[in-house]
């Protein structure tokens, strides 16, 4: 079947392997008359660029994305906008050995399974680099959502142990840390945690949070499209992600319901919330307040210790994976969950045009 | 836009509101030829009826479902199955006090900013009875489950901080305790603790938890369509829950790759993962192991302690909820997490079976 | 598969047989707001009701519908309607005759190759009955169509070879002659050639025609979702239609281009188009001119002679069907076409209230 | 929204405007394992490419195309396939003129009135040149559908006046004539109307005709995605086409029940039909017969002669179309339609795979 099209009005439609000739992304569905152009995408992209410091990958990917239709005079047109990544530095290589058995924490077992043999050159679809379209996506989603006044901010709140303080929060340092951790304090600890963890040729796992301001009440639909259902779909479809909390999350199942529920109050003459315990989403609808969505993520699969596996011949096997890998996904992973965060909300909003007769109404007449 | 449709080819659509004359769901896409009664239905209904012990409200509830359509001698034929429950005991009471106010952690207020008006009789569309359909469906596919081999089974996990013990496991305790715990011990105290908050007119939150054994590995799409992203949406559209994890879920975030990496072995003949964090998912695919999915709930938002929130006049003002309510959401909502669970595997078994040309050659000669 | 659900964003799903217990249909995503009730539907479900002349089955059919859900005070309230007709008239007769054989232009043979079996009590699910869920869905389109000023208008063009005259066209005729036609004189000619059908035991094809006016220009998408492929899908899928045309329709395929054309001139300070062979669609979108359908009915396949068949032990039979059966299916089926192509044009029209950034912003602030 | 999607399984995307960087096509739910190279997709590119014979317009499109994902070793891996034509005689000329005026016949006018404004070179999304991607994808489904033993061939049935005959009926006609037409005598008289036709400054409309033999019966769902309403809609979604039918099509509007039946018969131990009236398709389901359909499709409507419009300025003007046009759309046509209908067929046969209990366990176990 098809599982590579997100969303019901903005629709994306991503495409590509690791290594194949391109990576992109088909937006269907975006309104017309919107600015863009590369720069608008290429910011993007940039984030979960690889090379940029120790702790990710030191291998080199340009990643420069194509706009190869649906924008013209430099304003979106409302058809198709098509984006387009070339893979420039997949180096040709023997794969001859990773082809032949399945590495723990990887898709390669599943792959065969399902399909009866995989492309197995550095994970094919299941790579990391199929979030490129993601994030060429979202950097349009993103852009929109500005627009209409809405802000989506990623970004790391904890690797391993080390978790970000509260009281240091710091927006700028999101961009500016190589942890994407929106403390610089916490940022050093995490950088020499990570150190250490890539010296016992080990990986390590994170957690990743991210707010969404200015959604107005009302968006999300009720029953199977609730705003959090879908946000848990989009979030827990990035690979590594084990585990998704919207608001308190977890902390919900140990508590009182005095201590839950967020009381209603006026302030400016609008209805506000005193806490926000629920994440800004109630019975699956925003409630105007800011949206809290958190995701766990999984160490890196691939790590140089020696790992006992199976092959194709059905052997049991030690293996030792080579070649360059990140130490930890989170801070290349937190602008996808920003983006897949975007993408979610936007097409909510956009679904959300249509729900009242009065709406409808003054649309038509 | 239509929230109220969940799956790909087995397409459910649910309808009705708590006070109204009666809930349901239409199945569109159940294959034709099961072996199909009420009594197979009203077996999982039965389990989600309020009023059979303390910590249930002593609402009565008959939910007697009848099958309208698409069942023909006894087997169904293919063609949409509508099955309906009447509300009975719904009394005509005053509900102008409610209609007037919004209560804390309820989705009165969302509603109202989404319709610019709502349903205001126990809930609408947002009460727990809306889950009536999902259950009434979801009875269903775990018949068509068992018939290719796969058992999902759910059970409360926790109760506040009263947690079962693995080593007590006790699959038949499920149905035989009034907290759908595995475990007759942690039963007991969970009930202790929910006889205080009850006393101290408060609620509590708790976790669930569903496991699914047989699936054969290869099940799930890549990308958007993966089989944990979907049982994410899945699980998180149930009303009260907060997050929602898969295999050891939210503890991989501050664990080591080589403590979390399941080694591929071999065992009779077959290939098997020594451990099972990843919680039988792999790149979105199933890999042949038991599917762990863990769900954490919200305590009830209905509490009869005096609440402050606002009013539709846009005062402030102290509230007192009457009526009645679970001090817990978790006991009855194990079930519609197992029929949820079972929706989602059913579903991405049913597009799987289109997934290669052997499959698809096999299927036309 | 789902084969029952139809639209984007006003998604309806039909279930139901000719002799099961009820048929019916679910709205989801009726905007909230429209003022609704039973007999704003009824009024659509008599005009496909049989037993009202000669020339339609004498069988007697109630069809009386219920609104179950999702509308309270009056008002629909953005959540699912569940509509529902039961079948009163349904005789329990003996079907195994009909069950061992295949109807000659009936859906027999196809649904057991399907399904392995079939529901055989007067057609089961692809009875015209099904279409009781278009019809009373369609009514509650028509009526938000009516709001924003759209009106959608059916009627028979023609029964075997007696068509309407254009200059005696008289709107109120489609709702007084039993053929539906908008013309009394070609009603009185179509009878004659339908009695005397009839007596030869034989039945009759016809043409139905649907004028939607005040269609805004700029409804439909590029490419695939073009307003005149969904028409055709919509008009298409009402059993035993076997052409659809748009505007002109077939005659276009021997014109020349600069008799096809549609120039575009100024009226009234508006651009209008000085002919309408178009049909009011260019490029699959609406150009503010009437849209025009029209849809070839093929006759009755019950007819009352001798006819050659097979059974299900693969012998070749001479069969004689019974029972009540109307003799021609245009005058009844006039009004799912005017319910289909309100349905498309609705949804059309709601899909297409987030095309520009303009609309965008206009709703969000 | 989104209107660049079709199909529920074998789900295709396609992007691009004529005068743009490249258009192409995303294939998303290609069963994994099928051989697949450039070249089983350009041969199908090369029937839509003009200037290969008077008929066409004289531009030289080269229309190569490249897959850039998907296909692994040889073989499609399961995951989209991702396929791009660059445009490479794009000329950069004045489009002012056309910008500031709404041509006759053309979608101009709609999509400014949808989006505000449009991509004016050379029809942007709305030109003939969107159909790269529908036969990039159908090529695939075409080498699917051989290889389960389905034959899909569409053809020219008339031009102007000119029809085949079908006693002259040959297959191999349709490669090799100019105008796709299966008769060798009716081509040459019709190059002779389009000579005259051109002359006088005109274009010309046809009508084409498309069989799928092989099919087996059972295919298709009930009720509203019939086979046939998806084949109406997949056809009339192309471009300039006005009426589809089925089968016998418009004829059975004025034809009696008794000669239009087709009688089942016994023949090698199988049931078929003595006659094929239906057009392959009874209750919407495939009856195991040759499946016919047929497209009338209007004059190109750029014709030579001078027209009467209006312009932005809302002025009435007289307008000269310039530019290389071909006087008939119909024979580069064909292929498109060849290519929709397989991809309809394709997928409702990989649709029907979960269609009755037998069938899923026969898979699964």
């Amino acid at each position: 079947m098809a599982g590579s099209t997100f969303g019901t009005i903005f629709k994306i439609t991503t495409w590509g392997e690791s290594h194949g000739k391109a990576l992109g992304v088909v937006i269907d569905g975006c309104p017309a008359g919107l600015p863009l152009n590369e720069a608008d995408i290429q910011r993007y992209l940039n984030r979960r660029k690889p090379g940029t410091s120790n702790i990710t990958t030191p291998r080199k990917e340009d990643d420069e994305v194509e706009i190869l239709s649906g924008v013209f005079e430099g304003r979106t047109t409302g058809t198709p906008i098509s984006l387009m990544v070339k893979n420039t530095s997949q180096i040709s290589k023997d794969y001859s050995e990773i082809a032949s058995y399945y590495r723990p924490g990887h898709a390669d077992y599943t792959f065969d399974q399902k399909y009866g043999f995989r492309d197995y050159r550095g994970g094919g679809r299941s790579s990391g680099r199929e979030t490129i379209g993601r994030v060429a996506a979202g950097a349009v989603a993103c852009k929109i959502l500005e627009q209409l006044g809405v802000q989506v901010t990623a970004y790391t709140r904890s690797i391993g142990n080390v978790s970000i303080n509260p009281e240091n929060f710091d927006r700028n340092a999101i961009l500016n840390t190589v942890t994407a951790m929106p403390d610089y304090e916490a940022d050093k600890a995490a950088v020499a945690f990570l150190e250490n963890a890539r010296k016992s040729s080990d990986s390590v796992g994170g957690c990743m949070e991210c707010m969404v301001e200015g959604v107005p009440a009302g968006i999300g639909e009720p029953v199977f499209e609730k705003l959090d259902a879908n946000l848990a779909k989009a979030i827990m479809s990035i690979g590594a992600v084990k585990a998704v909390e919207i608001g308190d999350g977890t902390a919900v199942s140990s508590r009182l319901g005095s201590k839950n529920n967020d009381s209603f109050r006026i302030k400016d003459s609008s209805i506000v919330k005193q806490t926000n315990h629920a994440g800004g989403i109630l019975g699956g609808i925003s409630d105007g307040d800011t949206i809290i969505v958190r995701a766990h993520v999984k160490p890196t699969p691939s790590i140089f210790q020696t790992q006992q596996t199976v092959n194709k011949s059905m052997e049991e096997i030690d293996i030792q994976i080579k070649g360059r890998h990140d130490p930890i996904i989170v801070p290349r992973a937190v602008v996808v969950m920003e983006c897949m965060t975007a993408l979610t909300v936007l097409d909510a909003m956009l679904v959300n045009t249509s729900s009242t007769m009065d709406g409808l109404e003054r649309f038509y007449k």
